[in-house]
């Protein structure tokens, strides 16, 4: 079944259990979905733009007041949304690191960072994780030191990932700020993993910057994302245009420079609006939701062989676990390789595990009811009874 | 009727022809309707993603395949899909300007030109209309020698609006390119209001790099843009990463910089994927449109007292018209002030005249059909007729 000419239909959440790394807390509410049908066309939220002619003020529908409500979810003082947390990323990289900066970021810090400070001409350093693989406040204030002592100044800014990609373990986001602090290094925490589904406090962690990802956490579309600031930072990344036209004298006003002027139209800003009151209901459901990743984690590593690669107990419910000692050994003469495994669980109607891979690899549990972990947790052992595996 | 919350449905296209400026090419058509219900959820495109992992080479959907056609399409080499054209001028700019550079734009340049340029942290200079407001080679010639002979070197960059948004009236971009070429300086064509509609050839035009919009003239979401390129530009504007993770050793391979890695996932690609079959076709229909926009201005123009203030005959839907002789002088006893006129409008199920406005304002007659286009020129001078203007 196609849409139009080649492009093909999807049904994955419609028909799976779907445990795939980062789709899981991405996936739209039904009132995204309304969002998106009703204001599909880009500049349908437009309609009723008035004085200062910049979205985030627009008052019907309500984007100025969902802007007001982003910033106090996260407990910041001014929030703006981006098309990504990487635009996010970029922005502030731009207003605040120069040409040959350096910026400080983790050992499990998201290739995006990178990017957005090769794209402001800077230079990345990373802050080597601990013999368990957390980042800790230590750790910063050394590479911080060290940075200066090579360079003669501070680095311009640290960007640090509270649970990062790779093993989502939780880093010290705290310790990182007090000692970013200390060295006046302003930080930005990356939530990507954790704005909309754990409750964040950027002004308790003590923070300059939050970001947080729309489509990876936040239960909204691509691409969308969240910036938000003190009012000790507004003013500079925040910055309104400069410029004025030497032929005309033209100016534009409360346009911002690192926002590009209006930021997400249409029906990604109005999904991620649409998706908000059940995005600030779920993150203080976020412990059940661990409870659950443990569950599932737990049985895995109840068949022999099998080992947690990210930090245990869990504390998010994206993992990684290593199962070179189990199913691996299955592939080794399987007919089908790595693929016996995806396809094991696809009869059983789960999707998500990265398909062939049967040593070190990655699932989220994120967002299934305790029927659905249940479920998830017997068919591993399922398949490795199948095996001969237990 | 509400979404979700306070969020309220929008009922525009389904019960009103709508002439809103920079509405009209945006509109979704059907299959981009169903690519955003199919592919809604961000990461949904992802889910065949494979070595390299980066979303333009992803072929089921095929994604790889529109890229490539995206460039046939404008006569370019390379092509990448963008958060809306901004982030494209952005690109640009921040892989070609410099600080402290100069960059020309035209005295009827968009002002995303203007934040893309202070972005680099570089300056615009503008490059002035002649009498009939229009861009020519000549005086872009004159400004690169202005500004060279200020400096002591040429401007990093030009940019051109095919069509301005102001006026919508057509400036010189091959003889812009001729003169920027003369000073090798390169030069951005902004198809904000052009890629989509009407048929562009870049190759012919001599331009370095095409700009369109997604959301304003590709029936593609917001945000959605494409950045095309020759092969001389390619390296340069996709320059891969170069950073090495000083702990690690990480190398994020293939990974553009000023894309920041993967560009527009999900419903927003996909929906542009999906309506670009209707866009190569009716491209060949622009001068039938045109024609259109004709039919509906020389209906104003009939009334006395008004006056055309874009170039006429139109060579574009979008027209920005002067009523102040005529509307406007009912405006000003009429107890709804210059609401009268939309609100007459809207009673004729018309809508996007800016409410209120009756001296100088904007209109788009793209995708109204001839009995539409009849309709709405109909519409103007029964208004006319019964407060007595005709």
């Amino acid at each position: 079944m196609k849409i139009a000419g080649n492009i093909p239909i999807r049904e994955v959440e419609e028909n799976f259990i779907n445990i795939q790394p980062i789709q899981a807390a991405g996936r739209l509410t039904a009132e995204a979905m309304k969002a998106l049908i009703v204001y599909g066309d880009g500049y349908s939220t437009c309609d009723q733009c008035r004085k200062p002619f910049r979205l985030d003020k627009i008052t019907k529908p309500p984007i100025a007041e969902f802007h007001n409500d982003l910033a106090r979810f996260l407990s910041m003082d001014e929030a703006r949304v981006t098309p990504g947390a990487r635009r996010a990323f970029q922005a502030v990289c731009l207003a605040l690191v120069n040409k040959g900066d350096t910026v400080l970021v983790s050992a499990l810090g998201h290739y995006t960072e990178f990017l957005a400070v090769e794209n402001a001409k800077a230079t990345v350093r990373e802050v080597p994780t601990n013999d368990v693989n957390i980042v800790t406040g230590d750790a910063v204030a050394q590479k911080i030191e060290e940075v200066t002592r090579e360079q003669g100044k501070s680095p311009a800014l640290v960007m640090l990932d509270h649970f990062d990609y790779s093993l989502a373990n939780e880093h010290d986001v705290v310790g990182a700020a007090k000692a970013a602090h200390q060295y006046d290094t302003p930080i930005l925490y990356n939530g990507a993993y954790t704005v909309g589904i754990k409750p964040i406090d950027g002004k308790a962690l003590g923070v300059d910057f939050v970001v947080g990802s729309g489509h990876k956490s936040m239960a909204s579309p691509a691409p969308s994302g969240v910036l938000a600031t003190t009012s000790e930072y507004a003013d500079t990344v925040f910055s309104t245009t400069q410029m004025i036209g030497d032929v005309t004298g033209r100016q534009f006003g409360v346009k911002e420079v690192q926002m590009l002027g209006c930021t997400l139209m249409g029906g990604n800003i109005l999904a991620m609006m649409a998706s908000f009151p059940t995005v600030k209901r779920r993150v203080q459901e976020w412990d059940e939701y661990v409870a659950k990743s443990n569950y599932v984690v737990d049985a895995l590593l109840g068949i022999t062989g099998n080992t947690c690669v990210s930090e245990y107990p869990r504390k998010h419910t994206l993992t990684k676990v290593d199962t070179t000692g189990s199913f691996d050994t299955v592939a080794r003469t399987h007919k089908r390789r790595g693929f016996f495994f995806s396809d094991e669980l696809k009869q059983r109607g789960i999707v998500g595990a990265f398909a062939g891979a049967t040593r070190a690899w990655k699932l989220n549990t994120y967002g299934l009811n305790w029927g659905q972990t249940r479920y998830v947790a017997d068919a591993f052992k399922e398949v490795a009874g199948k095996y001969g595996l237990l």
